[in-house]
Parts: C-alpha cells; structure tokens; sequence
C-alpha cells in the first residue's frame, strides 16, 4: 500500500517542526509531485475535534494513558481517511508529529506503559509506519523558550514544565537510536536554511527518489 | 481495591437500563450505603466532553476502531477520577453501560479486532472489573421503537440500522454465555417491577451482602 512516501516531523516543543515541513513540502510540490501536508494531533476533522480536548486546558485535565488513548482515537481517523488513501494513490504525505510523539510524550516523558503503546502501534496503524522521521532536536529550555514566544491557546503540552520536556528530548534520541534506518536526528539549533538543507538531503538519501 | 461493589447494567437501546439503575440505587441508598449511579460513555467531566462525540452527529462519523479507541479513553478517565476512588471507599457502583458494551457495539456489531479490545480492557481496566452485570435483554425491534420515543440528540448509535442492532442483541447474550458467573440476562420486555424485583434478588444473591 505504500507506493507514497510517508515522512513525519518530529522532537520536542519550539524545534520548527511546522517551518521545516512546509518548505520540504513547497520542495516536492515543485516538481509536479502530489504533497499533503498534514499534523497531529488532528489532520482529519474528526481527528481536529479530538485535538481541541488534548491541547486545550490545564496540564493535568487528562492523565497520559487517557492522553494516549485519546492521541490513538484521533490518530485512527487520520489514517483511515487522510494519510492510507493519500499514501496508496502515491502521494507525498508530510505529517507534523505521528506515533513517536505519542511514545515520547505520553510513554517515556509521561510515563504510559510501553506494552499498551505498542498493542496501540500493532492494532491501529498495521503497516501505515513512517518511510523516513526527522527529528528536530534542541535543548528543551531553547525549544520551550521559542515556543512561548508563538501566540495561541493551544498550550497544554508546553505547560508541563521542564523535567517532563527534558525527557521528552531524551525519549526522541532513543528512538532514532532504536531505529536508525528510519530515524534522522537534525541539530534544530542551526540556522533554518542549514537545516532544510540536510532534510532535503535526508528524503534524497534515504528514500533514493528522483529528487531533481 | 474492590471493597465497594461495581455492578454495571448492560443491552441494547431501550431496554429500561437508566430506569432500573435508578430504582437500584434508591434501594441501596435507603440502606443507609454510598451509592455511585453513573454511565458510560461519561460519568465524569472529560469522560462527558468525549461523550458529546461519540453520541452526536451522523453514524458514520466514526469507524468501529475510532469509537472503541474514544470509548475507551473516556472510560480510563471514568475509571481514575470516580469508580476506582468510589470502590476504593467502599461504595456501590452502578453503571449504565461499560465495557461489554464496547464488545458488543465497536466488537461484535461493529466489526472491530477483539484482539484490541482484549488489550485494552487489560491494560486500561486492570482489576477494575464489575462484580455483576446485568444485561437488559430485549428483540431488537422492540427496544429501537422504545428508544426513538425518547427525545434527544444523541441519536447516532440507535440510527445505526436493524441489522447491526440484531447483532447487538446476539453478542450480549454470548458474553453471558461466556462469563455466566458475572453476567445476569433479565427479560425486559417485562412489566417493570418484575425486572426491578428479580434485578435486586440477583443482587442479593450474587453479592452476598446483607440487604435487609
């Protein structure tokens, strides 16, 4: 079914993960190729609904394996109607945050047992797994920092201080390191246009695509 | 942990649940006892938030593994802030509706993995399970004409059709069949009193407790 690409954007809070993304996506789309650009939690309308109860109110509204049980719900719907169709008819699809955030923030920063997340990555996505993951990565007090200084009232996660966004750092590195053919860990701290270069470089490299 | 008694009263549309439930906990109160009277999907403020959901909007909102993922999110959050505690205290709970009835409705009506639910209901429930339940057993047709007399806007799992109701009925009768120690099936298309009078001999028998 993956005759698309399916690339996810990840790392802690303020990495410029929706920056990055939107140029890799301006990239593909110039060379006549079909890029759907998309985030989660949401990407879906259903999956938007649910995003509204994660990312709003105070820190502790939910615990986190109501977090991860509800991250799942909106998850299901993103890939039963955004990203499954998208990757079969060939697409491009860029998704801001996917299922390694969900073992980060809700598993190894919030402390879910890692035998329900992985029943949850078997039974729900099946074979929808990411082609190639870049992960920003930043000290958690710069990201934290650059994070605060963006408007809006979606700030719950940022919300839960810097021990947990500490570990949520720590949690992205064992991941790449699980799993280095999928994963590409990016130093966030460098100029945008540095960084957007090894990305472009990485999608060249690991998906050895015609990139022009 | 179960030091109190969770009792959980389960079926299809239309079977009086809520009404029995009621009539239940007015008699354990008068008993001078702690009586819960709570439902599902809901039964506390975030649980309720994703209730609005679930219940709202066309049937075809959400696919079977979606509701099951929201079901059972709304329900660790039922679980952690009110019947874990309430048990916990000692006190009764009675519950319109748990996690049967995602077996029964996202399971077997719906067509969702049991593999799946069978995960969750061991990683999320843990050892919150009920002492009794009892299933409000009704033809289908029957209670879906009862239910639609009801007003209200939370109409979308009775607009789910006849045949997945059939099938409802039918899974209810096998979980019972299969855990006939927990599970009590009551004829509802009984007079009321009966179905109120044999519901507290069924208490009475299967709990043990000094009733009066």
């Amino acid at each position: 079914m993956t005759q698309g690409h399916f690339i996810t954007f990840e790392g802690g809070e303020g990495g410029g993960k929706s920056t990055q993304l939107r140029l890799l996506a301006e990239r593909v789309k110039a060379l006549g190729l079909e890029v759907i650009a998309t985030r989660e939690p949401g990407g879906s309308p259903g999956a938007e609904a649910i995003r509204d109860l994660l990312v709003r109110g105070e820190a502790d509204r939910w615990s986190a394996m109501t977090e991860t049980l509800l991250m799942y719900a909106a998850r299901r719907d993103h890939v039963e109607r955004v990203i499954r169709p998208a990757l079969a008819r060939g697409a491009w699809v860029l998704c801001d945050r996917f299922a390694d955030s969900t073992r980060a923030y809700q598993g190894a920063a919030g402390g879910t047992d890692e035998a329900l997340i992985a029943a949850l990555e078997h039974h729900v996505l099946g074979d929808v797994r990411p082609d190639l993951t870049l992960i920003l990565d930043l000290p958690a007090e710069v990201g934290l920092s650059r994070a605060a200084s963006r408007a809006g009232a979606e700030t719950r996660f940022e919300s839960k201080g810097q021990a947990f966004h500490a570990r949520l750092r720590q949690a992205f590195l064992e991941i790449a390191a699980r799993e280095p053919a999928r994963c590409r860990i990016l130093d966030a701290s460098q100029p945008l246009e540095v960084v957007s270069a090894e990305i472009w470089a990485a999608v060249a490299q690991r998906l050895e695509a015609p990139l022009g």
